[in-house]
């Protein structure tokens, strides 16, 4: 039988990964990766590092190219739904292709805005392929957001909402505290002025940067400063949360 | 300056703790643990097993006894704002009672549901004690779910929304899907029938028990296996996941 470890790696600092995900990681003979090409450099570094880190034995890396997706599809879910069964036709044959343990590394945690284990399950699905498969949890950028301003989610006994940036833009903000990811619009600028902000890109990597404060007072020099950095490193990932003023 | 670290140590599992978490330990020497005596003996287990595994320097535990708290308050929130100035206070006087570096090993995450640091925010508000304080953050007991079901969160692109027991009774689900913690009435029974439902209940621990389908077929059998187990073990600690039938 076959073995694959789906294995979240937290979100930026290589500190961030879990004794467990380095025990599974051990017994990895391959690792899978997905996509590597169109992704940042930083991202693959924090990968490296853990692997380089923590890794005790020999061990291949096989990089699975991302077919191409449109980028503002009219039908979102459908054009999403497309592009998975593409990567995952991918995925499954890399699989078929290699022996042993197998591995996929997921930013932050899998269950979380990433599409690894929807393909993993459309790959057993089609039923050609067997394996077992284990998923190893992570920290999320979510927690690294919220240590980092050494807050807390949500008011007492109060809910906690996560979306996208889509999302906030077409429905406004959930019931009681929103965090917000996957955002290249500034998105948060369109909630009402009092409403509090805690903001963070890079989480966790050198390029860290935080705000915290009234969207009023602070949503046009975060959008500043993200558009500054977004142009000087040429990427940005940032995640943001928000709570209505009492 | 004192220093003080707020370690999240994940929710089950003691390999779910960090490489950060590790190294921030090994920094300490004193642990404060508040009201470990209402604690289940897993809980602290897990602890011991964390402290005794990877502390690789003597250090001391100091605990602090929970101040009583009313079960059913009328008032939830001011009652629990009361209970945590109280417990703030205790935690004061533990604090400037011991020099060195100090640390509060959190359970999951801090940022979800937990007061440590709405305590530790009450100290330095008080302006009598001065000291610097850094946020681990962990593996929250969600994402432990959502990997021992191998499950998203989420529908593609949809939001997940975090709640409690108490929220979910009096305002239903949220948009999206929607995660119960703290629920000791088995609320998923309220739902409609269709609603699918992941539940996990002791996580990472040797009882781990869990359950997956629509809430009309085995929501009974899950809330009297709950029952079961909670009878035979004295305590239970479970969380769950439902998704509105499409
Ligand atoms: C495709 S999702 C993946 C989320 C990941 N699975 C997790 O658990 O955090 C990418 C989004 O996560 C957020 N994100 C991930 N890592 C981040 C970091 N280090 N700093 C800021 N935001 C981050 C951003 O909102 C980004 O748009
Ligand atoms: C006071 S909250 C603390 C949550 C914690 N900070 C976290 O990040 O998971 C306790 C609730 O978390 C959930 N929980 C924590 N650990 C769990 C586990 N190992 N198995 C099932 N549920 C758990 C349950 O819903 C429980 O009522």
């Amino acid at each position: 039988m076959r073995t694959l470890y789906v294995i979240g790696i937290g979100a930026g600092d290589p500190d961030q990964v879990t004794v467990q995900a380095i025990k599974a990681l051990r017994q990895v003979d391959v690792f899978f990766v997905i996509g590597k090409g169109a992704e940042k450099r930083e991202l693959v570094e924090v990968r490296t590092a853990i692997l380089t880190g923590y890794a005790d034995r020999p061990y291949r890396i096989v990089e699975i190219p991302d077919p191409p997706r449109e980028r503002a599809p009219d039908d979102y879910r459908s054009t999403v739904q497309d592009w998975h069964e593409r990567r995952s036709l991918l995925l499954e044959e890399a699989f078929a292709a290699h022996d042993g343990v197998g591995a996929i590394l997921v930013w932050g945690d899998p269950a979380l805005y990433d599409s690894t284990l929807r393909m993993v399950e459309r790959v057993l699905a089609r039923g050609t392929l067997d394996f077992d498969y284990t998923v190893i949890p992570g920290v999320t950028s979510v927690h690294a957001l919220a240590a980092r301003h050494r807050t807390v989610l949500h008011r007492i006994g109060e809910p906690v909402h996560i979306t996208t940036g889509r999302r906030l833009r077409e429905e406004g903000l959930g019931p009681g505290s929103t965090v917000v990811m996957l955002d290249a619009d500034c998105t948060f600028t369109t909630v009402p002025g009092d409403t509090f902000i805690w903001w963070g890109a890079y989480l966790g990597m050198p390029d860290e940067t935080l705000f915290a404060g009234r969207v009023g007072e602070i949503g046009g020099e975060i959008a500043h400063r993200r558009a500054e950095l977004r142009e000087r490193k040429g990427w940005i990932m940032d995640i943001y949360l928000l709570r209505p003023a009492e």
